[in-house]
């Protein structure tokens, strides 16, 4: 497949898939869940190829959790859709309605960015809820899944393409690439394509980051903070500290290190040194924290992603030394304080500079199912365009629309006319 | 000056600029504003050190008008204060508040983006419309202004800076980079500059971004279109197209291409082509074009950005073949149709894919001023983030603050608690 031939036929016939009005949208939603369950036998036996094949690789558990599709695994996706065809309509909303002057009307309205590139890790699942999260805002999409789940990508995208034909949209309006050197091609589509948003690992995320000019909105890493503040319920620390290491450990949202208030150190570490070894986590620390409760002593440079069970402790004097630590060695994703004081709350989440700044609960809500917003389709740690979990929000541009009735510069640039602003 | 090390000093600061209230933002501007007042005879004194040197450098008399900063040009930066501190505070914008669960409670946040780099054109009063703007949006700003006017930009920054001081800000919230090498110093600091904003030429701009892993913001070129329909009011498109090509020449905001629908050619092709000669715009055609109303002729590689008084013009058989030519050969800036059918100027502005899609006005009118933004940092081309004008609005993001007592992902997953998202 000649990659740039194929994305600039979509990128031709975007505007008209931008156009097309909220019904025929949730029609071809509505008709991608019934396809999804029609053809579910033919997706399983499809999937099947794909495990037998990570099996005889030796993938690890693990990763062939991921790579499953599933009667559990349909039924998400389409509970997804569902909720996707319960949210309003992210177009067409009018974000600033202004009358510059008599009969010359400014209107700023949403609109889709248009085509956007896709990478993402082998997890079928993905692949529908980026594809319908695209086809709700409008947008024209470049798919390319990972490798290991390849025949169910093939059944998945074969299914959705054709219910998209079905329900009205031009053709191209959609693509799959399959080959890794495809990747390439695209990242040479300045142009053409206006949004790459990566999936994956760090190194994956940067190598798009450093070989393309289109616009790129991934994450980097997610080395998140726990922060138990003098004025921390202890039991409340541990609870969420278990759940935020060892719920999903390889997410980007799971906790990497924990920053304690000297004053609660004393009663705290152990209780956290013994909490932790029922758990199964190791534990790292500065050279005081492990004089008190053991484990392997690091130094400035130990605070990295681990994403495995495994902690980093540092001991801090005030919560101003503890959100300096978190904005100098964290990643700007998800931090949280656990703490009863709403002053220190306050202060924190004002001067944590991380997508999400949380209270008393656990980093792993940074997602966009919990916060409502159907599915995402990344996180953003990037603070241009969109931040944190992004839904539709993150997968729509503004047009500014201006109506006028012959006015020109000139008569207001030589003062025979004159801007009011009055906001309708 | 090592930049990086100055910047460094900024970033650990911004999150303390960050969070002052809008009381003190508002008052740092309007002491910036009565310090520019009462400092004005140091200010002219400095510009014409400038206009000197650029006088016996021989810049023409076009650059020489944008160099000089005179009684005029202090009104109207000190009217853009007036005008800033008017606008709502853009900082603490509720724009998402909703309970994930009983005591669960999400919301979104505007907050600024942290710290911005921008680089511009020998304009004087652009350093005052940026730091402003980045000031009342709680930005930290990096600000490298054209060599030319060396000597105001020194002083104007100088009463700024001690006005920001004066207000309580902290040490380093500002920085005046003067040096050239020093914007390749700039591209450097990724981690600790958030955004960068080139303005200028289209190839110092594509430099920007081709050198650097900071997100751009950049304005391209700006290859405007005027399509004058059939159901064209033929006045209205004439006095139109005049305002759009001359009224200020070499802005990106101005007409380069007209396109004319054959049935309005005959009797449109000849009082444009008279109209044009009166106002000294020189015309260049497809053959069928010139040939009934003279020029010089052009193939499908000719339709530029000329930023002088030349004007593209062809024919086109439907409202369509308009649209496609646009989005094909357009920058995505600002079209506008001359029609008198709403339906034409829907389906026009349904379709073209530019930041700014006009029905019977000037393309002049796509800028920060015209629109009521007080000012702005440039006009974004791209689809990310901002597009259009950049006023405010581009200047901040948002945070997720997730307030909870003790909830943890693991009873979500165990279905042991359910989200119920309601929006407060």
């Amino acid at each position: 497949m000649n990659i740039r031939e194929e994305v600039s036929k979509m990128k031709k016939i975007s505007p008209m898939t931008a156009a097309l009005p909220l019904e025929t949208r949730n029609h071809a939603l509505t008709l991608i869940r019934d396809g999804l369950n029609a053809g579910k036998e033919e997706i399983f036996q499809e999937n099947k190829k794909d495990l037998l094949a990570a099996e005889s690789e030796g993938l690890p558990a693990a990763v062939m959790k991921r790579l499953k599709f599933d009667e559990g695994k349909l039924r998400d996706v389409t509970k997804g859709i569902d909720q996707l065809l319960a949210l309003p309509d992210p177009l067409g909303r009018i974000t600033l309605n202004r009358e510059l002057d008599e009969g010359l009307i400014l209107r700023r309205v949403t609109c889709p960015i248009g085509v956007i590139g896709v990478v993402f890790e082998a997890r079928p699942d993905a692949l529908v809820q980026i594809s319908t999260l695209c086809i709700k805002s409008g947008n024209c999409a470049i798919l390319k899944g990972g490798r290991e789940t390849t025949f169910t990508n093939r059944v998945l995208f074969r299914i959705i393409y054709d219910c998209l034909l079905d329900a009205g949209y031009p053709e191209n309006c959609m693509l799959q690439a399959e080959q890794h050197n495809e990747i390439d091609e695209l990242l040479r589509c300045d142009g053409l394509v206006d949004l790459l948003i990566p999936r994956g690992s760090n190194s994956f995320v940067r190598y798009i980051m450093n070989n393309t000019r289109i616009p790129v909105m991934g994450h980097a890493d997610g080395i998140c903070h726990i922060y138990v503040d003098a004025d921390a319920d202890q039991e409340k620390a541990l609870r969420i500290i278990v759940d935020a290491k060892t719920q999903y450990t390889a997410a980007c949202n799971s906790v990497e290190t924990l920053l304690v208030h000297r004053s609660a150190a004393e009663t705290f570490l152990p209780r956290l040194a013994e909490t932790l070894k029922k758990e199964g986590v190791k534990l790292r620390g500065t050279k005081e924290v492990t004089d008190l409760i053991g484990g392997e002593t690091i130094g400035e440079d130990g605070f990295i992603e681990y994403l495995d069970l495994i902690v980093s402790v540092k001991l801090v004097s005030s919560l101003d030394e503890a959100i300096e630590h978190i904005n100098r060695y964290g990643s700007h994703h998800t931090d949280c304080i656990i703490t009863e004081s709403p002053d220190a709350a306050e202060k924190f989440m004002e001067l944590v500079d991380s997508a999400g700044v949380y209270q008393n609960c656990s980093t792993r809500f940074a997602d966009g199912f919990r916060y409502g917003f159907g599915a995402e389709v990344g996180i953003s740690t990037g603070k241009i365009h969109a931040r944190g979990p992004v839904g539709l929000d993150g997968l729509v541009t503004v047009k500014y629309r201006l109506y006028g009735n012959g006015q020109i510069v000139g008569d207001y640039a030589s003062g025979k006319s004159e801007f009011h602003f009055r906001d309708l």
